[in-house]
């Protein structure tokens, strides 16, 4: 086998096999293989794709350069959910404590900020102390104690995929849905859970900005899920606006704690809850979605999910103190409030817009070694919808710059629509893949 | 400006403008982007394509990477001639010392053997002491001294152009016609000649597979070259079987000491004359191709080029007693026929097959370190559209190497197709595009 002719094979549209997609992935892992032929290579997958039967096949290949978690240790059902990728999406911290008080193990392995979005680690290292760094002993510590856990992707869990991702992201590969597929789901299996629910997000902050592509990428999340032995769903939610009011790494938590202890924040809850009634159906803990999200609201309305998330941020060295505190707003040194400049309704706050603006606030990275100000970030006071008038607060910005509030204040402005006629329909669930 | 952005928006189908391409380039050149990046940028422009302007930009800029040759002591016209690569191809000897004769300088910079097509420089250091490695003062002393020059492209003409056809030919991006153009013209631009002959191969052996495309690749490469202020024509000629009776590297000069000397080898000489007839049109010595083609036969058949391709030649270092000692056949260790399997006409000789046979007989390199054996190579007995009866001679072939001459002896069978009827048709001129 030849590499230039694999490249070329897949180049000129033809699928590959089981021993040339082996050939590539091994000979990059072992260095016979330069990263810019790997890159070639990706850009041409990017056009031609691959077909269910290759990206499973790349899938395993990525899942086993590396190890497996294994849980069978562990009486009862295991479950993840993974999102891909959203502004203010926030929706793990809640989860995970509201699933394992239903019975449900949820060891849940998640990301960095990437681009527009936001990432669980950030969200969740925006709390002192909290350790993401977690071995395999700490991470079934932990999980079989509190019954969840949530960290970062360890050395050893499919390194394939992170040396590709590294590659796609600095070559403009990264929005391929095969590429996507492969790259999510060899860390889903390596976490060893019976079942996997994917939020996949719709709308101008969604990576994937084509409805349609988002809707291929559920499809082929879920087909290829189910051919690894996995249960799985995929809900396809709203991502047009931010979700929740609160977008920023603090900020987030806190929504998450405010929610825990009985705020009502609707968009959020009704996404969390559909989310964890997929997952309490899988874990065959109910007979149906619609019953898992009554019976995961329910527990949402009983306030015990707010002690299940301390007690899971204690045992991975979080300052619990600090989170008790959420009531005592920690905010950023400097803060400017964005106001209606007329009377009408707002039609439109654009989730990439408010992704980026968060992002030059300090509440991301531009480059992988940015530093994150885990206090900054942009509150709503009003959402899609809503009538406003001249001069009423639409959003609140924070951040410990001064230059860097006026920069992103300056540039949310194409981002919010305010017209005299209501034009805005929330499709908050916009369909069920399973 | 940022390297992901610009890959992506060749990615998605725009043309890039002049400062992309310029960041491109001279990031490549400077190290500041990687070669990975430069890859998934080729791989994007394979699919793609670039529109006219942007392929001239891309020339300019690969151009501009390097120093050109001042050409302007020389009173007189300075013409070239460029062969997309193909089997048997081996006008290049014969033209120069034909254009020069003619009042035409000729200063030919040369590449390798590439895949299965044969290098000039090869064939010239297949004549014992051939200096192809001449500096600026040396190519413009045997320029002026014998009115044409054959060297092999030096280190400061189109350095971008060597650096990105290393990174094309390892990540199948080689064959794209906007980087093709940009290829060939920065380096014949670079040559400072006032008018250029493309040679442009259709048929199996041709490195454009598909005729479509070859004659896309003539209209760019005339179309670009002449916004450079050059005149050009480009010829569209067969390469369907190899070119003349002989391939391999000293075999091929010794066929062309041999129509110098008088020998009739009809397509050889057909397609020779007319690129030197477009050569002599564009030049102002003659008022047309045909007439050029005329004047071209003239001079073929006076004798005068042997002794004027002597003159290069020992200016050059060549052993001109090893050239004068043509007619004492120097020959590979072993050799083998291969003959009629049957009756009937021969309807194929894949010029691709035999150029890979040759590649496998040790006359070109499968790795660029390989070493070249001058003597290997094949002599076809017979042509395309002959007669045969079984056990005929079709051809011989040469090797210093025995099994090397069984396993491509073994090969080539697939590539010669005899047949009970007769159905060739000999097109050797396609086209003329000017």
């Amino acid at each position: 086998m030849n590499t230039v002719e694999i490249i070329k094979k897949k180049r000129n549209g033809s699928s590959l096999s089981k021993d040339e997609l082996k050939y590539i992935i091994d000979g990059y892992m072992n260095g016979s293989i330069a990263d810019y032929q790997i890159s070639a290579f990706l850009m041409a997958v990017f056009y031609i794709g691959m077909n269910d039967t290759e990206t499973l096949l790349l899938t395993e290949l990525m899942l086993n350069s590396g190890t497996t978690i294994d849980l069978s240790f562990l009486k009862g059902s295991k479950a993840d959910k993974h999102s891909t990728g959203g502004v203010g999406d926030k929706t793990s911290m809640i989860l995970a404590p509201q699933l394992a008080l239903l019975g449900v193990y949820v060891p849940m392995i998640s990301g960095r900020g990437l681009g527009h979005t936001g990432g669980t680690l950030d969200k969740l290292q925006s709390i002192p102390g909290f350790n993401i760094n977690l071995s395999e002993e700490e991470c079934k510590y932990v999980l079989q104690k509190a019954g969840c856990v949530m960290l970062g992707q360890t050395d050893n869990l499919a390194p394939a995929d992170k040396k590709i991702y590294a590659l796609r992201d600095v070559t403009a590969t990264v929005d391929s849905i095969p590429l996507i597929t492969s790259s999510i789901l060899s860390k889903k299996l390596a976490e060893g859970t019976d079942s996997i629910v994917f939020d996949v997000k719709i709308g101008s902050g969604a990576n994937l900005q084509d409805e349609a592509q988002s809707a291929e990428l559920a499809k082929k999340l879920v087909s290829v899920s189910k051919k690894f032995g996995k249960k799985a769903i995929a809900v396809l939610t709203d991502m047009s606006e931010p979700l929740g009011y609160k977008t920023g790494n603090w900020l987030e938590i806190e929504e998450c704690l405010e929610v825990m202890n009985g705020k009502q924040i609707s968009d959020l809850i009704k996404v969390n809850n559909v989310l964890a009634g997929a997952m309490l159906f899988l874990s065959g803990i109910t007979g149906s979605i619609d019953e898992g999200e009554k019976t995961a609201s329910d527990m949402l309305n009983s306030g015990k999910v707010y002690n299940k998330f301390l007690e899971m941020s204690e045992l991975q060295n979080g300052n619990t103190d600090y989170l008790k505190d959420y009531n005592n707003l920690k905010r950023a040194k400097f803060s400017k409030t964005i106001n209606a400049d007329k009377n009408g309704y707002i039609n439109n706050l654009d989730a990439y817009g408010f992704g980026i603006s968060n992002v030059m606030l300090g509440g991301g990275r531009q480059k992988t070694d940015d530093k994150i100000d885990y206090l900054s970030g942009i509150i709503l006071h009003r959402k899609c919808g809503e009538k406003v008038n001249k001069g009423d607060v639409i959003c609140e910005f924070f951040s410990e710059h001064k230059h860097k509030l006026d920069l992103s204040s300056d540039y949310i402005s194409n981002s919010i629509k305010i017209d005299s006629e209501l034009n805005f329909k929330k499709r908050l669930i916009i369909d069920i893949i399973d």
